[in-house]
């Protein structure tokens, strides 16, 4: 009999309760900064954006919280998914190190996104909230919140940057097949986005305003609230689901891996994944594991931001948040991996990379993509540009324990497809992908300009 | 607990031999007729194009076709594919029917054609062959081709479409993301395409004109082949596993189907799915089993085509094959479902289809879209255009169920995700696309021009 070519769970396996990192965490998360008062944000300052279960998921130190039972019941649609043995991918690499990878792609959406899209839009219909409105950049976020919320017969409007909302009508058309409404952002529907249009009524648009845009939305319409699809805490833990899962497939194939790579953008994505085991780490059980976030060189936030307090949007409405930074007027580069292109990062995953518990690294998009092409040549799957971050670092590893000749089990999350992302390797076969490094004299500008806390 | 969302089998229960369903036919399948003798196809006729193997098994009355090792290890990538029950899609009609769902989405090309891909670079490897010479018109099977042929180091020659190639990109990318070569048809590169260039150097191309250029192309040069992704047996065989993981599934549950409904393009996917249910019938051990194929209007090949000897192509090179058509000359509307789009059908589809053991239906394509919008926003998928025929189907059947009260089980072949079609569903979003019903008239012009055999 064969090795298993990949670990499949039964639905009943779906974990029952999300794992908070917080409860683990050596010291206490520092405190979001309300961006009026400079006090500590309280529960009643996020009540007109978000239900009250979420905002309570936000501030909970709690280590295990529920999955309700109809959210359960929506995952099994796609969940468990599987964890690969990359048997071909370690042939090709003539590597002795054992590679796996966990494969969210089989979701409707294609990723990791709607572990927490379902979950929000959930506890948004228990308490009455008949709408949401988002922002979205290439798409990814507002495609699989459009998916969560017609399961649960919410209205959803997102606010698509209008440069996107153009050139990849793709992700759109998907939001809309989904039955959500879907606008170019900046538009005429908000002050936020009037505002942007009479200075500039060519405007293609940023995360930035389409966030303000959502959050005025939400915060001026009866029975609307605003979703975020990545570094809130809530959002984390709904992510972690995946993490757990990994978690039984590797005890059932008596496995520990020795490194944990993930691309991150926000980083909801990765640490879902890797919490679970951070957790063995914090409590001193596993020292020896080493958990990578995997950055693009064009927005290097932990490998060449600022660890201290900042606003999440350019308009500086959010509250502020400790993390890392490249300063929240950050303007990404053009690459092609779009959900990586955000200037902070999740504030529980920036403080334990600060601590030294994660590492990170950062890579330019051709030898990216070289990797993502190297991927799909020999396990098949076509992966999207932002997890092909972390498999390059998974390549690399494999490759130094073959000069080593280690037999070291390395996992990267695979957290998605690149359908929609074939535009960026028709780019790269053609040679014309532009490796871009953001300029360490930018960051030092921007993070000068810092808000003092 | 729940009722399973979906069913799913351990990797060591994919089949281990392909059904040959030739051997379960009342009656002997008619020979293929070779366009120049007239007289019977020999597999020495053959042998310029396929390799050895495959002509055995394209001739082959055996019942069970033992599948390679290589294969099943290659297999193991995706499936087996999950049994669905469709629990949101039935609480949303109100029937007291049963829908269920086999997902071939989850395969890395995206459908199910990889279940044969792989297995044509396999047997073309083992007997030395270096290259795959092919056509696709949408990319479907050209991709397919192309993701088995890298995981085999064959290389792959693809003749696309010079409209799709052009006008659908994606598909193209994703087959030079496998590593494959893709040059818009007709080319320069065979006498046939220059032929056709020399009349119409504009031409912008067509399934037959590619077909005749991939042919030439593996007939003229050493150690190449020809590979074709529908229509002959060994394809519908190496579908069938399919089928045969489906029955294990519906074992497992006590569970058999009143209905089987699946797309019909060239009839490999369809036939894959349900020869092994409809062996039960043909033994007459399940009578009142109905098995339906579902079709376009604007291609009617089983509603309204004539069951005849016909060629397989327009330039009338390849064998005359015993099936229903429209003509080798049907020209198709531009409808959507580009894998419907075939003048003919699979000769041991047809051959069930005009004895009664199976039926066809034929839908337009916007009640088709309607069908694909209603499971998206119930289920989640987005399905391939194709696919939706059939879940249109069983929609209506479940609707049917609804009136009666009856409790039947309903089963539909889900082929494959839409994530390259969503140009098809913005089209359809915005009422733009168009209802063909392929005229009567021109279906009479087209059979009084058949070749007497």
């Amino acid at each position: 009999m064969n090795e298993r070519e990949k670990i499949v769970l039964d639905e009943e396996e779906i974990p029952k309760e999300w794992y908070n990192i917080l409860a683990d965490l050596p010291t206490p998360l520092k405190p979001y900064i309300h961006p009026g008062t400079k006090e500590p944000v309280k529960a009643e300052d996020l009540a007109p954006i978000f239900p009250m279960e979420l905002i309570k998921q936000e501030m909970s130190t709690e280590k295990w919280i529920p999955i309700p039972e109809e959210v359960r019941d929506v995952y099994r649609l796609w969940r468990p998914t599987p964890l690969y043995r990359a048997k071909r991918l370690e042939e090709k690499l003539k590597t002795p190190a054992k590679i796996y990878y966990k494969w969210e792609g089989v979701s409707p959406p294609g990723s990791h996104k709607p572990n927490t899209a379902v979950a929000q839009a959930y506890y948004n219909m228990k308490e009455g909230v008949e709408r949401i409105a988002t922002e979205t950049g290439a798409g990814q976020w507002g495609s699989a919140l459009a998916f969560g919320t017609c399961l649960f017969d919410l209205e959803c409007t997102v606010y698509m940057v209008k440069i996107s909302y153009e050139q990849k009508p793709y992700r759109r058309v998907l939001i809309e097949t989904w039955g959500a409404e879907v606008f170019p952002s900046p538009t005429d529907r908000t002050n936020s986005g009037r505002k942007v249009l009479e200075k500039d009524p060519e405007c293609t648009g940023s995360l930035g305003i389409a966030i303000s845009e959502a959050v005025e939305d939400a915060a001026t319409h009866e029975g609307t609230k605003y979703a975020l699809g990545s570094v809130l805490n809530h959002v984390l833990l709904h992510q972690t689901v995946v993490g757990l899962e990994l978690k039984k497939q590797f005890e059932q194939i008596d496995v520990y891996p020795d490194y944990i790579f993930g691309c991150v953008g926000g980083g909801s994505n990765f640490a879902g994944q890797c919490y679970p085991f951070v957790g063995d780490k914090l409590r001193g059980e596993k020292p020896d594991l080493q958990v990578i976030s995997c950055e693009p060189m064009a927005c290097p936030t932990l490998t060449k931001g600022l660890y201290t307090y900042d606003f999440g949007d350019i308009a500086m409405l959010t509250p502020l948040l400790p993390m890392y930074t490249l300063g929240h007027d950050f303007v990404p580069p053009p690459i092609h991996a779009g959900g990586l292109r955000y200037h902070g990062d999740a504030p529980s995953l920036c403080k334990l990379t600060h601590e030294g518990y994660m590492g990170a690294v950062a890579y330019h998009q051709n030898e990216v993509f070289e990797a993502a092409s190297l991927f799909a040549r020999t396990e098949g799957f076509v992966i999207a540009p932002e997890t092909a971050h972390c498999v390059k670092a998974a390549i690399d590893e494999a490759l130094r324990c073959k000069e080593t000749g280690e037999e070291k089990v390395i996992f990267f999350a695979n957290s998605g497809h690149g359908h929609f992302d074939l535009g960026a390797y028709d780019a790269y076969h053609a040679g014309k992908l532009i490796d871009y490094e953001y300029p360490a004299e930018l960051v030092k500008q921007a993070l000068a300009n810092l808000p003092k806390v």
